[in-house]
């Protein structure tokens, strides 16, 4: 399947990789066609990888995802065109984190709205599907680093989106089981508004190899 | 030990009784001294539970509960009086939740600010402990309703304070390891953020016995 990646950080050059692994074909875009990043990862992945714009990126993708910082997303997605995005699955697993010169961390959007609903009520031919903003990039594609029974989110309008993006995540190594539908697009106000628990977490524990494992009676 | 606890709706009627089986005695404070909840909870709990105004059940504590609504807790605490908390250990177990009209629910403050911040600034002689705002009053004194390991968390920037609340804690029946430290005051807004995330769970589950138990590496 083709898979087109909007950002070449960390996030998406960790699950370009593992879309590869997996058989794919990903296109990581950027602000520019040819980023220092997106060229250097597709150079180094072989022939089922590439790098270009966000709207090269979104063109060639079955399924597009926002891997952009969710401050920046917006115009990512602008970037990348409403026309290419439309009837597609999108999966945003980004957060509108602000860093403040204090060393604050703040969400923007936060509490009233989430990336996740701005971007679907933007396109709203896209098939949103909020997903893997609540754990380290690490993970989302290696559950087994993570000891144990842990869980991931999934947040949608759309119910056969969620379940292609299950699927995926299924593909990834997650256990059906845990991946919890937590409802319509709104409840990706809950998963973004996690990140400030999680960097309190991060700083705990000196590192970003954990994730919620949620206990439930009976 | 005595306990004061503002607020007589779930949360401080639970803590107070687990408080009194503890062999503590507790006075349960509301806007007016003979609030229904708070003596109706005093009489049928026994000659250690005492039902009175905020004032009086701030002047009656050694360490002090704020169980009100955290949209409530700032009057609340204002008619408690800074002298009557000056010194004192306050546990702050509230969360800021707004309801809308329309179903929502936010918070307020957020993101840049939390409840336990805006306590701690306003009474900055009391020593504010920000913990079990994180589930349901049941599970706060009865961890074992829900299976397996799972975590409370603490927040605050007095550690003899913390401690104290932490051994609290752990004579409730919680697991000292399982009782995290994240922690300055600060942290008391990812604690709260937690929230609209918590009530997408509860949807998801259909109740209320579920913590997070979070799995970490190595």
């Amino acid at each position: 399947m083709r898979f087109g990646i909007l950002g070449t950080g960390t996030v998406g050059q960790t699950l370009g990789s593992k879309l590869l692994t997996l058989g794919h074909e990903v296109t990581l875009g950027s602000r520019s066609a040819n980023s220092q990043a997106g060229t250097a990862w597709a150079q180094a992945s072989g022939p089922r990888a590439r790098a270009g714009s966000f709207a090269e990126a979104a063109e060639f993708g079955e399924l597009v995802v926002n891997a952009t910082p969710g401050t920046v997303a917006p115009a990512a997605l602008a970037a990348a065109g409403a026309e290419r995005l439309n009837g597609k699955v999108l999966l945003d697993v980004s957060n509108p984190l602000v860093f403040a010169p204090d060393g604050s961390v703040t969400l923007d959007p936060v509490n009233t709205d989430s990336i996740g609903e701005l971007i679907q009520r933007t396109y709203p031919r896209a098939r949103v599907v909020k997903a893997l903003n609540t754990l380290a990039a690490p993970v989302m594609v290696t559950p087994a680093r993570v000891p144990g029974r842990h869980q991931l989110f999934v947040a949608g309008d759309d119910q056969p989106a969620k379940q292609q993006v299950t699927e995926l995540l299924v593909s990834f190594g997650w256990p059906a089981e845990d991946i919890l539908d937590l409802g319509g697009i709104q409840s990706a106000r809950g998963m973004e508004m996690l990140m400030p628990f999680w960097l309190n977490l991060m700083r705990h524990y000196g590192h970003t190899d954990f994730n919620y494992g949620l206990q439930v009676a009976g």
